[in-house]
């Protein structure tokens, strides 16, 4: 499993301390999120969509309505940028020019492709439910062959990415250490609250142990 | 203040009744983040870059190293597409088919261009540290004239946008609820949690009351 090569797409030009090019690290920022920001292009003009997201392997997979324009679009093979971005905490320095977030970012670009067939479409729900939620799958009612049809499951190969990282405190100019300004790190995390029962819920269902198994973010 | 106008880029076409066009809706949504993702084009090719934003009045600001690729690149005026997105829970049915996310999302599309002139600049600057961090601007370290010309801001007057909200619990088929599956939602949430001095903080330095008005997500 080779490592990706910095390329005219993917170096990092500004703050090239920051930029990670090795699987490993890549991985791990993508495997830590559930959502990614899908980018393409329809007529000139570039596209946003929030999308869960997962992988598998050298793969990025997402899902979604056979009628989702989106999906519709990026199906057909065209060029596709991701971003999964994690927000981690402040930076706050004693000037402006020199206050940052610290963050983890990774910066996808390849093509994307229908996952054909039953089986291999039912595996890559399996693995999506498993992403977000670890051992819910065997729990849910089966999948239906209708919603299955219904349903549109795209994996993208990822030809080139980079992942770009900051951690720690402020970097301030030399001189400022002296000022009487208050400097530091504001911290920002992602909280899974505790589960709500649906209304609806039969009588006597407890809530499940694998609840306890989410962790994103 | 006129709302926005569903036009063949902006209507949600598929789960509509999750579409908002109002200002307020999509203003709403959009000053509760601090960061987004904005997606431009470069030969043909879609690129995403995360980055802090804020809104004054009808138009959305971002900034950074005037080196960045992202700004030479918008700043030209080029179509651009920004999302903005809140991951608020996860919405856990009795089927795949039927679980989702709640979420608060906004897309923007429009043109960016530069703000120009050393007042301008500094007053978008004063008011990107007062959406992130109320009342720190007066505090700072003044910005110094080589900072400045360092630092590109872009302001992007929006043309057409969608705010797209998903709230509640999992709506299942009829059948399922007399199913023996737990369903529900497991609430997210962004927490800011308390500030981390520098290591190199002036001894006596107080953490300022300014951080205790910091608040998104």
């Amino acid at each position: 499993m080779n490592d990706f090569t910095p390329s005219k797409k993917t170096r990092v030009k500004r703050l090239h301390e920051r930029a990670h090019y090795d699987r490993d690290t890549l991985y791990t920022v993508i495997d830590a999120a559930i959502m990614g920001t899908v980018g393409y292009i329809i007529d000139d003009e570039p596209y946003l969509t929030p999308t869960s997201m997962w992988r598998e392997g050298d793969q990025l997979y997402w899902h979604g309505s056979s009628a989702s324009r989106m999906l519709r679009t990026v199906k057909t093979g065209i060029p596709v940028c991701v971003n999964i971005f994690h927000l981690d905490g402040l930076v706050l320095a004693r000037s402006g020019m020199h206050s940052s977030i610290n963050y983890r970012s990774a910066t996808l670009f390849g093509h994307a492709h229908i996952v054909e067939g039953k089986a291999a479409k039912l595996a890559a729900l399996e693995a999506f439910v498993d992403h977000i939620t670890p051992g819910r799958w065997p729990t849910l009612r089966p999948v239906m062959d209708q919603e299955l049809k219904a349903t549109t499951v795209v994996a993208m190969e990822i030809d080139e990415a980079s992942a770009k990282i900051r951690v720690g405190g402020p970097s301030d100019d030399e001189e400022d250490y002296a000022l009487d300004i208050w400097a530091g790190v504001v911290p920002v995390r992602t909280v899974i609250d505790p589960p709500v029962d649906d209304d609806r819920l039969k009588d006597g269902v407890p809530q499940p142990d694998h609840l306890g198994r989410i962790s994103f973010g």
